[in-house]
């Protein structure tokens, strides 16, 4: 019986120890120096061949995961059928194909509205495609052991979608018999199941109807050898990015009050189902917070809060609208919302925090940090993950290879 | 109209830059290069006057505050009974002194049962003795200029009292005219309004009794000048501490599985009314397990889970003991369980983990780690900790001041 998730399959037996690491000797020029025992082992993560001789090891395809976002309005309808299709996002049971259809439409036109009013689509898109490229720019020079690097985003409910993204992969010559080294990277710091998670049991399906396996069980030869940067919540770079934007927003209140400001961490929430059955998303966020906290010396006051919610169901708190509120009706109209678990702008800060929860404080003390965008500090520390990863030798964290207590899910076995 | 919490107060103006430093010159033989306003200012946080001539600014007296626990069968009435009699820990309302009693007259002869099994009482007081007493000495080498440092034990259930430590310290010369520094140092490395916040407003209403406010709204002339070490969640030596426990248990596994077995983080829980209201005490308690998980170099799959849920109400989860039978079912029987908010044994280690959960997990391969109890880098830890707080001025954290969004509590205000 072939393995349903070969990723998190790789991931348990992955150790910087156990595998071996790749030098510049050990490309298929070299492999009579291994034993076939040491080949089937290095077949696991090492690419068996490589598509350009220009390089031992490159090219490495970089591949940009997250949600994404409709571009235009047009797309939000095709947008949100995928959204409440996916049972690792939102868990309907067994009804979810007909449940999912029915509040997608539903919520459509109201969606629409708020997409033209953020200026007629989610900037995701931009800011992603800027992201990886600049990314790869700087992987080339301070890798060039990997290089080329070639940028690749993948989005779970927008275009482009994990199909189109393997597709292009095929197309440029990964895989198909040449082998060739593919990193998918999680565009969510910290990872929860619903959304890193949820990308990878995207990844996985794709790849075994593109790549699938034959009869022999095995991968086929040739076929892109994948690893997965999973999370990076207390990055040293990210931390930094995000202390600077907080920083720069402290800097337009008055110097006799600006120790005084609350800076209010915003992250999307979690339903506490999905929290109660082990999710490491909140845990990971609040390392984000601290860390930056740290950075920042402790200099104001904090809290973290969570954002989003929808339906009737329990969803982890305190809520962000309900803080923002509170405080400034217990007197504190100096807030600095901060989104602490998405590394671009989307709806939820254009349009959730800026037009209402911002609006609704009707107050001028009530600002946003800039998301991280087009941050230099941010390029570079995505360049330093990548790079840290690609000469780890790991597939994955080891965290990756231990499903939550609670789960119940097929596609996590 | 006086305030009715000046600890809160004071920490809304508490910060490194505004406090001026003391040094060794600022005792009252040199009071005289100062301003009558600096004065004013210093007054607030310096000691006025010193009870002992041998030093400038000792002796110090070090309150260690924690929960406490009746240290023999007999005291677990009364234990309970203050216990449920806190509304700050299980806030039931306007029927409080109704309720409470009721239910920890019901719970007693369970609970007395729960102590039996541990040996007839609660470790937590000859813990909390031996490891200020212990620090104090230390305190005593590394920081001469506030020696001789004299350790307390307050616990807000248990014998010693707020009030008998109170009493104590009275008794021993500080304040009643004669001033000293006192600094209320909390056990609960992470921050909850339930715990360190209730210790804190006990501690205050047995200040105003004791040492009360005159007709003037002012602090009598002479009283004693409290500090506090509200929290210290990812302090270098705790983390340490926590980290070489963890180490210890490890090793006791075969080393070809050792990689495989699954860290279980375990601390108390909360209702999740107090976590919506927006407690400190979930994000810091992550930032504790996030911080041992990079001091063991992510050696480990972990998760963070959550003990103690109490009664009908949500709490936050995951729940520790569903968590460890869940992994079980798995197949997953290498586990350990880290106690991480606690800082000794107690109940909830000794009979919930060790009685209940590994018991009921029935299986050999799942373990604890060992408390903190008399761990040479903790004790070490605690000095650091607190000779950082003596040199810095500050009378609380910043973070101390904010009070959470969602709080309705009039000993808040």
């Amino acid at each position: 019986m072939a393995l349903r998730n070969p990723i998190s399959q790789l991931c348990k037996h992955a150790t910087l120890s156990s595998i071996p690491k790749v030098t510049a000797t050990s490309s298929r020029h070299a492999t009579s120096k291994y034993s076939p025992c040491q080949m089937r082992r290095m077949a696991t993560v090492v690419p068996a061949v490589t598509q350009d001789a220009t390089s031992s090891k490159g090219p490495t395809a970089m591949v940009f995961m997250n949600m994404g976002g409709p571009s235009t309005t047009d797309e939000v309808g095709d947008f949100l059928s995928r959204l409440f299709a996916d049972a690792d996002l939102i868990p309907l049971g067994r009804l979810q194909s007909y449940i999912g259809p029915l509040i997608s439409s539903r919520r459509t036109p109201k969606i629409k509205k708020q997409y033209a009013a953020i200026g007629g689509g989610s900037p995701i898109r931009k800011w992603s495609e800027y992201q990886s490229s600049e990314m790869c720019k700087l992987l080339d020079q301070i890798s060039p052991e990997t290089a080329p690097h070639k940028p690749y985003v993948a989005f779970r409910y927008a275009n482009p979608l994990t199909e189109e993204m393997y597709a292009n992969l095929l197309k440029d010559g990964f895989g198909g018999g040449k082998g060739g080294r593919a990193v998918a990277f999680t565009q969510y710091p910290q990872y929860s199941c619903s959304t890193t998670g949820s990308s990878l049991n995207e990844l996985w399906k794709w790849r075994n109807r593109l790549e699938g396996k034959g009869a022999t069980g095995l991968d086929p030869a040739g076929s892109i050898t994948w690893s997965v940067i999973d999370r990076w919540p207390v990055h040293p770079g990210l931390v930094e990015a995000f202390a600077r934007n907080v920083e720069t927003q402290l800097a337009t209140y008055p110097e006799e009050t600006r120790k005084d400001v609350v800076l209010l961490f915003s992250a999307h929430s979690l339903p506490m189902s999905v929290v109660n059955r082990g999710d490491t998303y909140p845990a990971e966020v609040a390392a984000t917070v601290y860390a930056v906290m740290q950075r920042l010396g402790f200099s104001n006051p904090y809290r973290l809060c969570w954002q989003s919610q929808v339906g009737p169901s329990a969803w982890l708190g305190a809520q962000t609208s309900d803080t923002v509120q509170e405080y400034v009706k217990k007197g504190q109209t100096d807030l600095i919302l901060i989104p602490i678990a998405f590394t671009s702008d989307h709806i939820e800060t254009l349009f959730e925090l800026d037009q209402e929860v911002i609006h609704e404080a009707g107050h001028p003390g009530v600002k946003r940090a800039e998301s991280l965008n087009d941050s230099r500090v941010f390029i570079e520390a995505l360049a330093d993950v990548a790079v840290n990863h690609l000469r780890s030798g790991e597939s994955c964290s080891r965290q990756m290879g231990l499903r939550c207590q609670g789960c119940k899910s097929e596609r996590c076995l």
